[in-house]
């Protein structure tokens, strides 16, 4: 049994700027203490990677209990039960959740959710996981297609979005999705099913959406914001629901993304903006997970995970999300 | 009977700039046809005005069939049936609809309605009128407000806006308003039942939102857009609903407002913001008609009216919106 386990530490407030791989993060060897009554021990296998734990790092959001300097950075992970003082997982299960970025953790276990898939083990963290839920919950509870309905998603290439589409798709919509350069958008129409796909990277952004959605758009949902929003925003139907996800633009500099000036058009054309926290569905959760798991072994919905590896390599990894350079979920497997 | 008519046509697109009287309109003689069958002959009592107005100038919306130069200029009124030929409504009715910038009229009035009010008639363009049903829609059909709610009015002392604060009051909600300048300020709180006024003049407007709505904004009803959209995003509650009625602030300049940064909250505080067209609702307008002439009547329910006088005088009435001069529904007596 481990006695100590290396674990790395939120060391800086990445508050607008980008996060400082060698600043924002301190990697440390910590004592691991015995499991009490009713604890676990915890060996992690894979940590999950999410662009909000950007945002949690700031410490300037509220949704979630704020990060403070020296706390063990948090983030998703799965893990094996390895030693149990009786806990509520038996040793040898494999358990996902907050765990956070160390290797070995000590925990009662009420947080963590046993792996129960056909799947790879691994889904728990990408289709299964927050990136499926939340892709799940923002489409279908906050933008509420229709089937004909003309649905418009940026950072379509991304985790969230991709799976954003192939569930559009399978709810009968016409899919054109947004994602920088011609092998994302590529992919995004041989692989993932989009109907269509715009290179923002070659610009015209809104001249090609006004081509490619000639009735304009139903349902908008954002991982971007910034000026991408602001184009979608130039061509929304009567009626459309804008689902703001995310505003990866705003990690770029720390600072909001830009306001979009076209938010005007929610008057004349009756539209509706919403931001979501996917949490509030908690309770739903396993139901969702049931679904998302029978649309991909039913083979209408595909997806990619971006595993790299060891630990040391936890802060790397997470930063490859604000390069553009993963493709699909960001794991690590340790 | 009259064979010729004075009315202002549009002579010029207000785009990009604010209405400049002696390019934008112009005054003419036109010749009165005799009323067909089923046509009336209508002598304008009463004009009222509404910054939506500057939007048809400019024929860059279409939620309404566009305005183009030479058309009589578009606007409610109130006339009186003056001749008929077997038209819907009885010589000496008073009517009220979209009459245009004219002193007489031969239409079918299809489009118009019979003015049957307790209150004096010109309410029907004020507090019964547009304004009244905006201020009704808005607020109860997109903003969705429960007692005990803390609603945020921007253009608070606006014909609009004054009406919207008393009628959350009804609701039982804490109503906060923005508006320019202590005496308005004062008259919000003094007359309107406004619970707490801000004077954006006196700048520290974020300041001053989160001491005067400690626990944040549930319902903003925004009249204005740019920098004080932005300040109010800042500062909402948890599910909070935006209603997007208005963007003066675009009309100084004939753009849009500045896209609100803060519109990212939306997603922190699981907010909704939304645009609407009161005509959505132009089925419910008689029963919705009484609720607010029983309110007037109850007392609960006051409002103002800032009638300018004479035909000529149009262009410069219509103007008294965008310097702030109107206080409460600007209208024209002929």
């Amino acid at each position: 049994m481990p006695t100590t386990t290396r674990q790395w530490l939120l060391n800086g407030h990445p508050r607008g700027r980008g996060i400082e791989i060698d600043n924002d993060f301190r990697l440390v060897e910590a004592e691991l203490p015995d499991p009490g009554q009713g604890e676990m021990l915890l060996k992690t296998h894979y940590l999950g990677f999410d662009p909000a734990q950007k945002g949690w790092m700031e410490n300037i959001a509220d949704y979630v209990a704020p990060m403070n300097i020296g706390d063990v950075m948090r983030g998703s992970g799965i893990a094996e039960v390895v030693a149990s003082n009786g806990g509520r997982f038996a040793v040898g299960d494999m358990v996902f959740g907050t765990t956070g970025w160390t290797e070995y953790l000590v925990t009662d276990g009420k947080e963590l959710t046993r792996v129960e898939t056909e799947l790879s083990p691994t889904a728990v963290l990408s289709v299964l996981g927050t990136t499926g839920l939340t892709a799940y919950c923002g489409l279908f509870k906050v933008g509420k297609p229709v089937a004909g309905d003309t649905v418009l998603v940026s950072g379509a290439a991304g985790a969230t979005g991709s799976i954003v589409g192939q569930l559009a798709k399978i709810a009968g919509c016409r899919v054109v999705g947004i994602a920088g350069g011609k092998d994302k958008c590529d992919w995004l129409v041989r692989e993932a099913g989009y109907d269509a796909a715009i290179d923002y990277k070659a610009g015209g952004v809104k001249e090609q959406i006004r081509e490619l959605c000639p009735r304009g758009v139903d349902v908008i949902y954002d991982n971007v914001g910034g000026k991408i929003l602001n184009d979608m925003l130039a061509c929304i139907a009567t009626g459309a629901r804008v689902v703001i996800c995310g505003g990866i633009s705003r990690y770029e500099t720390g600072s909001l993304p830009a306001g979009p000036e076209n938010y005007f058009n929610l008057v004349f054309r009756r539209g509706t903006m919403a931001g979501f926290i996917v949490l509030d569905w908690a309770s739903e959760f396993p139901g969702i997970r049931k679904r998302l798991e029978g649309f991909v072994k039913g083979g209408s919905l595909k997806y990619q995970e971006d595993i790299q590896h060891g630990f040391e390599n936890a802060p790397q990894t997470l930063q490859r999300l604000f390069t553009g350079q993963n493709r699909g979920k960001q794991m690590l497997k340790l």
